[in-house]
């Protein structure tokens, strides 16, 4: 089992969220001059320290695990693997939204388990759950512990103690069947560990989130993951070959590689649950030979409905990239504003110089074998340019690549100095797609208006599919201090409403967790919500489950 | 709506099953003196003329529909889409299986509904479920009345009175979103009158399975088909990006294009749910513009372990063609027999001059965009050759393709002269291919020789992935005339036994109907079965959808 750093409890990265010794603004240097004046200016901002409160002064519950549960969890899975001290707890509370920053920050971890196991095993797995079952107690499965949705922190409506399992001790790779392309691992293994793995044999798994770094591949296959090369390699769904599912009721063996017309797809019922039917202990996933080519570079749209329409150009004839990411005008002014350097000042010079100072940036990467490669971006590339694309070149690509997972970094640090910062996601057809961007820049802005201040809203596309593509939106704003979450809550409900209402899915790749669960019913009807139910009540007939998440009361 | 030939009550094709004047040994010339002479000589089989009964002896019980439940069901559609006469009953009256086939020339329809009945919209058909689900009526979907594993003939544990519900009026197309490439079709329309309104716009859909005349488009997505070009327009799964589902507790409305993370994939549930959940009123599909290169081409093996390790080297690449079809010894032996005229014997002459006399034929066809074909097909071509095959070129591919739909037909001449000729198919992973191609054909050449004998088994694999691939397997023996179901019965079993033990799955395209559900409790496991039966329990609480497929009892 190789050594995987642990996530900080109030931030993002192995390292406390927030420098001992701040400067005046808490932002440590995050900004560059020029994004720190446009910020200041255009959100209404004053820079200011406010650090999270220290980690020894976070409030704790003490644990309400019974005796008797605990002994039968010791029994079951030995002392060493059954923990109730406040460290322990204190990593497997919540995930990474900005609510559950907030909380974390303002020194509050009520929605802390009240123990942490950590089973070794399928077998072991399942007898806990069956055990947890019996004696009432509410299992949360814990992963990497990225989720941004409230994935982890649902409220038991019957108020049970609550154990996170953390698959920590299930991380390494089972099988390797090199012939047929497929790896098996344990759920609580990391995209690191496994690419390190699979590069001894040349091969590559590819799923690459932001979150990268810290998520666990049972958490990607529990939330129907994405990654930032989804349009090429496939979402993480399409990488599943086969799962294993401990539930409450025993254990289902679930996919049959390499496809099956043996009725109706049981591992679409895994992916995706969100621990509400049980716990995710092993995973065959399909695996690649490493690309011999990989090329990123960067291109110029004038304005953001004309990068739609050459995408969707591409989309329709298969020529899309494997990484294909179009900011518009807002996302692309601040990437420019917040890179520093010789390089973003050429660029920015370069740009205006075309007449693109304030237009719309796509990022794209290829990658395979050297002669289709080399096709495909030619046939890509020309209707780019029919589509009044200019090329920017390798430097903007390359640049995006070796930044692609400094987002939630960043956050950290604009958090200590005051602003609020979150993102939001939804997929529509490429029909509906302009009317859903509209939709929920107007939600957004119009909710988090203050003092005449609108927010900063940036988007992008980052899936590309034929049918249509995923919006990507970060929110920037003055934070307001006296009731932070009510901000954002207010605001999240509005964007909700709006991309639903103009035909856009719930999320894309985020997953309904706590935080969606009351708009499930729109996105799948009041039938579709009893379908899951009948599934649930039958595998977890106790509702032990991840309550809270998911599925609405 | 456009006119759609119906099949025929015995067989194959919109002309009866045997022509009035049949020759000595009934096979209306069907196959070249050399095969025939290759059969006879192989099979100890005697050509014979066995026709089946006249049509209008067919036995077909008096309709069980009680009165009461009819006038119900003319209340609610009208008179003219409620039928009992003879020839509706007939026409419903189960699949193109070759037991189906063996009943029906017998002069058996047993196993005939009860009634016909025709609903017109998604609303009319929420409201005949439930009416049925009231009455005690069971309800059997009927598209093109194509299955070849029983998936229209299940029989009720409670013998109740049984309808099928025709498509036939619901096949036009709804609507179609060119930009999101997405179009909206009724079940009942067919993949001919699909293609040809798409054509209008220089689209396709590009699903064409054998059956691709007379299936209907909600019977791929009940049955989870593929296609001949599946490797690389996918499989039917693929391809549907939403579907409405009537059931007896109301209308799901499922799928989210282009992807959603809301939740397990709800959609994947009522894909290959055979009938057995409600009826698929509504299906929006993934197209494609035309290709503007369509390339077919032949190359040959030595030997079938060669060949699979080349398109396997292929799959893990992403270079596998879009039409991928590898025959082993016997079916290209058996092909070469079957096919007549000039080119077939220069190409005879051509591949033993080149010693490969026995090898094993690759047909492969290439579509898209030029540049792109051009370098896959390069790229390709060249690993085929490092492989060690060798290109027979354009001709072997075009004639492949010219004959793509005459399987069946060939099969009732056949059938006319004494011979049993049934498929069946399945798919394994890369590295348990070999061993599940041994074991099947171990199994049916066990079980079907006779006198000294053996069956001749033909087997190709046919739709490729990174992680495995599906074999299809034609058999042909003499027909024992006194059990002639009894004899195929026994085959399948031992082939069916052999494929799942090897690592097989129980179907890859042909779904589960009545023939494989006793095997399906192996393939997903008791507790699987449970999850099906708790989804079947909520939304058909009284069990009339299509009982007795699909879920074993």
């Amino acid at each position: 089992m190789p050594e995987q750093p642990e996530l900080t409890i109030q931030g993002w990265g192995p390292a406390p969220a927030t420098a001992t010794e701040q400067d005046g603004d808490g932002l440590d240097g995050a900004l560059t001059k020029a994004a720190r004046r446009h910020l200041t200016r255009e959100l209404g901002w004053t820079p200011r320290a406010t650090p999270p409160v220290p980690v020894e002064e976070i409030r704790l519950a003490p644990s309400r695990l019974p005796e008797a549960a605990q002994d039968a969890l010791v029994a079951l899975l030995g002392a060493d693997n059954v923990r109730t001290d406040r460290e322990s707890r204190l990593r497997r509370a919540g995930g990474k939204s900005y609510l559950d920053l907030l909380r974390r920050r303002e020194g509050d971890a009520s929605d802390a388990p009240d123990a942490v196991v950590l089973p070794g095993t399928t077998e072991e797995t399942a007898a806990l759950l069956a055990t947890c079952s019996e004696l009432g107690v509410v299992v949360v499965p814990f992963g990497g512990g990225t989720s941004v949705v409230g994935g982890l922190a649902g409220v038991d409506p019957d108020d049970r103690p609550t154990i996170a399992v953390d698959l920590a001790r299930m991380s390494s790779v089972q099988a390797l069947d090199v012939p047929s392309s497929m790896v098996t691992v344990g759920p609580g293994m990391r995209g690191p560990a496994l690419e390190q793995e699979l590069g001894r044999q040349g091969l590559t798994f590819g799923h690459l989130p932001q979150s990268w770094e810290f998520a666990t591949l049972g958490g990607y296959a529990a939330t129907r993951s994405a990654g930032q090369a989804s349009t090429g390699v496939g979402r993480f769904d399409d990488l599943v070959a086969g799962l294993t599912l401990a539930t409450p009721s025993g254990v289902l063996e679930l996919g049959h590689a390499p496809a099956s017309a043996a009725g109706p797809d049981l591992l679409g019922l895994a992916l995706g649950s969100e621990g509400t039917l049980g716990v995710i202990t092993e995973l065959k996933l399909r695996v690649r030979p490493k690309p011999s080519v990989c090329s990123y570079e960067g291109w110029s749209f004038r304005t953001w409905p004309a990068g739609l329409a050459a995408l969707q150009n591409l989309a329709r004839l298969d020529l899309l990239p494997d990484v294909v990411r179009l900011s518009d005008a807002d996302e692309t002014r601040a990437n420019l504003l917040m890179a520093g350097g010789a390089g973003a000042k050429a660029l920015r010079g370069s740009l205006r110089a075309r007449g693109r100072g304030d237009g719309c940036m796509l990022v794209v990467g290829w990658e395979g074998v050297p002669d289709v490669v080399r096709a495909r971006m030619r046939a890509a590339s020309s209707l780019l340019r029919d589509g009044g694309a200019v090329r920017l070149g390798r430097r903007v690509g390359e640049s995006w690549r070796s930044h692609r997972y400094s987002g939630p970094y960043t956050r950290d640090r604009l958090l200590d100095g005051g602003l609020m910062v979150e993102t939001l996601e939804t997929a529509a057809t490429w029909t509906a797609l302009p009317t859903v961007y509209d939709s929920v820049r107007r939600a957004l802005r119009e909710s988090l208006t203050r003092g005449g201040h609108q927010p900063l809203v940036m988007t992008h596309l980052s899936h590309g599919y034929p049918t249509g593509g995923s919006l990507y939106f970060t929110v920037i704003a003055d934070r307001d201090d006296a009731l932070p979450i009510q901000q954002w809550l207010t605001a999240k409900r509005a964007a909700t409403d709006a991309l639903l209402a103009a035909g856009g899915t719930l999320t894309h790749h985020h997953a309904v967790g706590a935080d969606h669960r009351p708009w499930l019913e729109r996105e799948v009807g009041p039938l579709g919500v009893e379908v899951l139910r009948a599934v649930k009540e039958r595998l977890d007939p106790k509702g032990i489950c991840n309550p809270g998440v998911l599925l609405p009361d």
